[in-house]
Order: structure tokens, then C-alpha cells, then sequence
């Protein structure tokens, strides 16, 4: 099975208390998708300005992700740039331009709309809609947010939560989202709202997929050295989405391991700026730290 | 197998944003002996004043607490008095009357000389390492701490982690403590200074069991509703030490297990106020915890 992903494309600039880099692949879609591309061939719907670098279309086409759903419009590439403090769970944006994406109008290639997995990633929920009405009948509909949108959008997403299978969002996210401290009733909460599933990310505590009749808390990897947290929930949402795509299987053994391979791909991500590390990461290297996860989290009763 | 439990017997008042209590059976002794109780004989070191409620004699022996080692002197019981806000995790201590405390020398009944297994509950770490020079040959060894002591008794602190064999302590503590941010490299960072095992708790994300060979990341009890979060960390610790001391083996099965069986203790005793919960809670109570602990947490390749 393949998965759409929609998201943004953007150029990052991206500091840290201990390096700088700029120009870098970044934005959901692009996160996302290559994440994904471990799994299920990917369709990819997005923008970009015709300043963006050929080498990063090389990129996603090593990664044999379908770019006819990327648009090419006249003018920049969506940009951001950020800094993260010495505690890298803290981000500060230090600016946006949207440049092409502000007039950002998703068209899906006739080829596209038949895809049955769909990741909305972050972009605005009204884009999301946008994309998700024009797939025929989606299997399985997975949608990420940020605090941005709750903030200026809610009920934007509160439409978009009828229309999905599962939400991920952060932590901090829920707890604004649904007013609640307790994480347990911030997803519960999440749950009667629309979707059947809800994954709560922890950051280094890992995470947490909500069901009516199913709990599940995943660890986290024990990184000692992350240099660029950017992007590591889109990575966890790509091949979150790209794993159950791959197993064309919604039960809940599946969903299980799709949220630890959202994790391990994820806690790849972090140990380089962009999208380094993917690029030489091979399937053997996915396989060695899911059995770490499963050994790290196992326990029997004598 | 028995164990011996030091630490603190106080009576506490406990103020949360709905309700209020005076009076109450606390110290970490006391939530250590009970959660230990459940799997091992325990005896008890402590120190209580002449106004001590019989009531609470009596609970410690409902729970076949061995009393020997429970000092009665003459004046008051140590109290301390503590609230809560809204969100649980916050606690700020409002009074702390040490009285009887102020004096204490524990003293070993003969008879406890020889428990292989000790728990060192949240006491100065003077305290503890007195307590500990009297135990003949102890098998195993565990101590609580809290961050007054890393402030206040550093070098003491330093000293009785080359003395002991698992150090016990919350997820800002172990910050305060190591100056490192990173959890996983403050638990490695103490690793170093003496004990083999080091469980960084970490409240409604779980606990993280360190090792120079393992690493352990057990999940938290998705609890919705906490009625009193006080006694949660030593009842972690009795029972981590009491299911140890019952299985008389310090393999890596048996301290995942021992933490899993600490999580279910603390997990119970949020549930109401003092050790009230724990009064009532059954052996079948408690397996019927650790197989949902089980099963949020299991997932296997398919």
C-alpha cells in the first residue's frame, strides 16, 4: 500500500548551543515522507519556490518518493529559522516567511486520489481538509498539529478531528488543546472528539497511543546526544503512517509497532541537523534499535 | 528473605486543591514498611513522640511490621505539613516540626543485625549510613534521597553512594544532583559514583531503571484521578525493595519486576490519602496491576 503525505517543504535555518546550519531540507512533508519511504512508496503534495535546490529533489527521489503532486511556483521557498536552547526540548522560532506558500492551494494528481493512507502533516487544518476532500475513500487517515493551529485555528481542527483516524500531537499541545493537566484525560478527551486514536509524544518519555478499549506507552530511545531535534515528529508521524501502510493492517499488534518505529525512525532523525542521518540509515540499522526498544521495555513474570 | 526500613514516621497534613486532611499516618518509613509488607517481613527503624496514635501501632502491625526498631521518646511525633496545586506534581511544603526527629540515633535491635536486605528510605544521609554500619552483611542494599540532602549533605550524600547498592531518586533530583539535563546521562553520571543500579523516577511518565549493562524504561500507571500524591516515592521503594528481598535474586528479571511492582504499589497509594488505600489492597489487587502494566507496554514483532 502507499501513503499521500501533505505537509510543508521549507529551507531551514536551524541553530544550536553548539552549531549552525542553514539551507537545510526541512518542513513536515519533507520530513514525513522521507520517513516514511522506509516502509511504502510515498506521494508526495507540496510546494515549492523554483529557488529550491535540485539536490534535495535528488534527495526524495533517492528515497523513490512521487513528487507529481509537488508544485514548483514562481517565486522562494517557504523558509524558517530556529534555535534551541541547551535543554534542545526548548525551541524558539526566530522567523517564518511563507513566500510560496502563502498562496499554497493543494492539488492531488488524478493518480494520487485513489492513495488508502493518508498523513496530513502539520500544515494549517484548513489545508489538511483541503487535501483530505479530495481523496476518494481514504483507509486510514492520520493527522498531526501544532500549537500554532490550536491557538489560531481550533475549530478548523475540531472539523478536521471528525474526519480522521488518529491525531498526534505533543505533550504541551494536548494539555492546551483540551485544557486538561492529566495527560490520560487530555487523550481520553481527545478520543470523544472524533478520531479512534490518539498518540500523545513525550519527547524523552517517549509515548502515548490513546484507544476506547486499548493503552499503550511506548518508551523513548535513551539518546544521550541529540544535535537537531527538528523534524522528529514528522519522522514519528511518516513512518508511524508508512509502517501501518506497509502492514495494511489496523489492529491494535499493529498499531503498536507503527508507534515504535515512529520512534526509532524519529530518534534516528535527532543524531544529525536535517535530514542527515536518513539518508544513510539502512533497514538492518531500524531493525537493531526496534529490538533494543523491545529490550529495554520487557519485562515477564517468573 | 527480610528486610530492614529506615527512615522517617511523621504525622502529616496533606492539602490539595479538594480536600484536606490532619493527622495522617506519613514518613517515609512508614509508606516503605507497608508497600514492603506486602512481600517480605519487615523491620522497622524509626522514631515516634509519646502522642503517636496507637491506631497507627496498630496499622504497622496489622501489616506484620516488626516494631523493635520504632524508638518512642519522650515529646512530640515529627510533623510535617505540605499542599498541593492543581497540577499534583507541584508540592510545597507549608510547616516541618521535626520534635522527636531532632535527636534521633537509630539503634539496631540485635535481631535486625542480620537483615540481608535494607532500605535506606528518605532520611539525612548521615542518618542513613549510621543505620547502615550496623547491618552485619547486608546482602542488597537500596537508599531514597530527596533534594534537600543534595542540597544541604552533598559530600554525605557522595559518601553513602559508594556504600550502597541501587540509589533511588526523582527526575529532578537526579538533575540537581549530576547538573545534567539529559536523564540518561544523569543516571549513567551516577552510576559512576558507587551504586550498580540507579531508577530515576519520573512520575506520570514512569521510571528508568539504569545499569552499566541494562537499561530499563518502565511505563507510569495511566492514573486519571490522584487523590494524594505524598508517600508515592518511598511506597516505590518499599516494594521495590520488598519484592527483591521476596525473591532473594538481584538478577535483571528481578529488577524490572521490582520496579514494575514499585510502580503498582505507588500507583495504588495516590489513589487516597495516608496509606487509607493501602489498608484494603490484596495480593490479587496487585497482580491484576502489574498484568496491565504488562499490557501497555508489550509489543512484539509479527
Amino acid at each position: 500500500m502507499s501513503v499521500l503525505i501533505t505537509g510543508s517543504v521549507a529551507l531551514d535555518s536551524v541553530k544550536t548551543p553548539v552549531e549552525e546550519h542553514h539551507d537545510l531540507l526541512g518542513g513536515s512533508a519533507s520530513y514525513a515522507s522521507v520517513a516514511a519511504s522506509f516502509f511504502v512508496p510515498v506521494n508526495m503534495v507540496g510546494i515549492v519556490g523554483t529557488d529550491f535546490p535540485k539536490k534535495y529533489i535528488e534527495l526524495y527521489r533517492k528515497h523513490g518518493i512521487n513528487l507529481d503532486g509537488l508544485q514548483v511556483a514562481e517565486g522562494q521557498t517557504f523558509r524558517w529559522s530556529g534555535e534551541y536552547e541547551w535543554d534542545l526540548n526548548q525551541r524558539r522560532t526566530l522567523s517564518v516567511c511563507l513566500n510560496v506558500f502563502e498562496t499554497f492551494l493543494p492539488r492531488l494528481p488524478d493518480a494520487y486520489k485513489a492513495t488508502p493512507y493518508v498523513l496530513l502533516a502539520n500544515i494549517s487544518p484548513q489545508l489538511q481538509r483541503h487535501v483530505l476532500a479530495q481523496v476518494a475513500a481514504p483507509k486510514f487517515v492520520v493527522a498531526d498539529t501544532m500549537d500554532l493551529w490550536i491557538e489560531t485555528q481550533r475549530d478548523a481542527l475540531v472539523e478536521l478531528l471528525r474526519q480522521v483516524d488518529c491525531l498526534v500531537l505533543n505533550e504541551s499541545e494536548a494539555r492546551e488543546f483540551t485544557k486538561q493537566t492529566n495527560l490520560i484525560k487530555a487523550g481520553r478527551h481527545i478520543l470523544k472528539q472524533g478520531p479512534k486514536f490518539v498518540i500523545i509524544k513525550k519527547g524523552e518519555h517517549g509515548c502515548l497511543l490513546f484507544a476506547n478499549d486499548m493503552f499503550f506507552s511506548a518508551p523513548a530511545y535513551p539518546l544521550e546526544d541529540i544535535h537537531d531535534p527538528t523534524g522528529a515528529g514528522d519522522c514519528f508521524a511518516g513512518a508511524f503512517t508508512g509502517y501501518l501502510a506497509g502492514r495494511d493492517r489496523i489492529d491494535h499488534h499493529s498499531l503498536r509497532n507503527a508507534v515504535i518505529h515512529g520512534s526509532v525512525i524519529a530518534s534516528y532523525c535527532v543524531e544529525d541537523f536535517s535530514l542527515t542521518r536518513l539518508q544513510s540509515l539502512t533497514q538492518s540499522e531500524i531493525k537493531q534499535r526496534y529490538d533494543l526498544f523491545q529490550s529495554m521495555s520487557r519485562f515477564e513474570m517468573e
